[in-house]
């Protein structure tokens, strides 16, 4: 039970059918106080004319999802990532985010031992590039059934010995519950992630049985067996004071008039958040 | 690579589409040295003649699969799951199977850690049955993403820690390559296994990407991206001497002329295993 939106803040994933110029408006207007903005939303829009269009409607930029996406066999294919995370940066910079969120990457023709070196490695080579624009970097552990080929970072624990192992306040780790409501460790690994600095963000959805799709059947908070207010608490009590970010991939809701959608997603999130 | 099957054991699962009576002639006119036996496979057969059956083919009884399903949140439920397994340890004595592979279970509508504590317990009860039986258990890791309805047990840290608890030479784990190759702790886990004389089971196949299927789209053994030569190598490194079996779900092989799927997973645990 949430008494107030203050902390809502919505993935314009989430409203996938709507465009940005659709969705900010839409989600102003329903009390909902903050946006993480997909790069596929300002995808050949002016970041200006954006970020003015969300400040106008009292809306937080949370984060900008996503960059990452490291590991390649191909020297070329991982400049290729740097050079695209630098403009997520740039990106980031220009809309006003604290931060970048990094899906972290994973290749299925090289062990996960490499593929997590060249996600450290690659990070360290934009380091310099987010601090120097005052952006941070949010590493995002993905759901084990992802290992093979979107990110070789699969636990909270791998997170923080990255963010250890980096050593820079610019980098951090973005917690979802989807990906790791499962782990006996997570109320181990959010306080020392939040004791350590490195808590930047939180993710909401649902886990539901079954699961029908890989990628595009999350489920709405209340919709599966997530304890969502317990690792909610786990996180506040480790010092987070952030925005409660609803990320939801889902085929099901985006067939829905979003109008309705938005208004089950606040009274889920009231309810079961 | 693997020079010769001495040491390969195969699911009856593999080859759903035959009858036990026809895959044990098949099996062992192949070369192949073992099997495990899934119970469906004896649905409604005499045992005494099933194990005859696998005895005058040659073949080794590796397994019997599967027990487990322990967690419910209502306890007629639990009681039926422990009634259940019982039968299961009687079915593994009678066609000579060592032990019962667990698929530990997990309940939507109750906490993890609830169905972790289920799990234990529903083991626990059934423990005297297993030890005057001389069959043993072996806690099955599933994949987290199994975590809502299959199995609340979900890494190889989890399941030697569960053998800790119940300090039983009777209850051990069985490692399956399938739902724990993503782990960064799986080689300290395996050795720590071994070490305990808690590995008595190894289960080989693939996971492919993309997986398109929850349940029933496996790979074997070389269609995926798992490095089964190096955890193998682990397995080994920690003592384990048992069979290597091939477990696998898929539509996909299942539709085939299953004669052929069988010489296809021989060439490729003889290539890739």
């Amino acid at each position: 039970m949430i008494a107030d939106l203050s902390k809502l803040c919505l993935h314009t994933i989430t409203t996938k059918p709507w465009a940005i110029e659709v969705a900010v408006p839409k989600y102003a207007a329903a009390g909902v106080k903050g946006i993480t903005v997909w790069r596929n939303a300002i995808e050949g829009r002016d970041l200006a004319k954006a970020q003015k269009l969300i400040a106008d409607h009292g809306l937080t930029v949370v984060s900008l999802c996503r960059g990452g996406f490291f590991p390649s066999p191909d020297a070329a294919e991982r400049q290729r990532a740097i050079d695209d995370n630098k403009r997520a940066i740039d990106e980031a910079a220009a809309l006003g985010a604290p931060h970048v969120v990094l899906v972290p990457g994973s290749h299925p023709r090289q062990p996960l031992t490499v593929s997590r070196a060249q996600i450290r490695d690659g990070i360290a080579a934009v380091l310099p590039h987010a601090r120097a624009a005052g952006v941070k970097l949010a590493i995002e552990p993905l759901h084990p059934m992802y290992a093979g080929d979107r990110s070789a970072v699969n636990t909270l624990r791998q997170a923080n010995d990255m963010c250890d192992e980096l050593a820079s306040p610019s980098v951090g780790v973005a917690v979802d519950v989807y990906h790791l409501w499962w782990d006996s460790e997570l109320a181990q690994q959010i306080q020392r992630c939040g004791s350590a600095g490195y808590l930047f963000a939180f993710h909401l959805c649902d886990w539901k049985t079954p699961t029908l799709d890989f990628l595009n059947d999350r489920g709405l908070m209340g919709e599966g067996c997530i304890n969502l207010p317990q690792i909610r608490g786990w996180v506040e009590a480790a010092g987070f004071r952030g925005f409660n970010e609803v990320e939801i991939f889902s085929d099901l809701h985006w067939a829905k008039n979003q109008d309705e959608f938005l208004r089950e997603i606040i009274a889920a999130y009231e309810r079961h958040a």
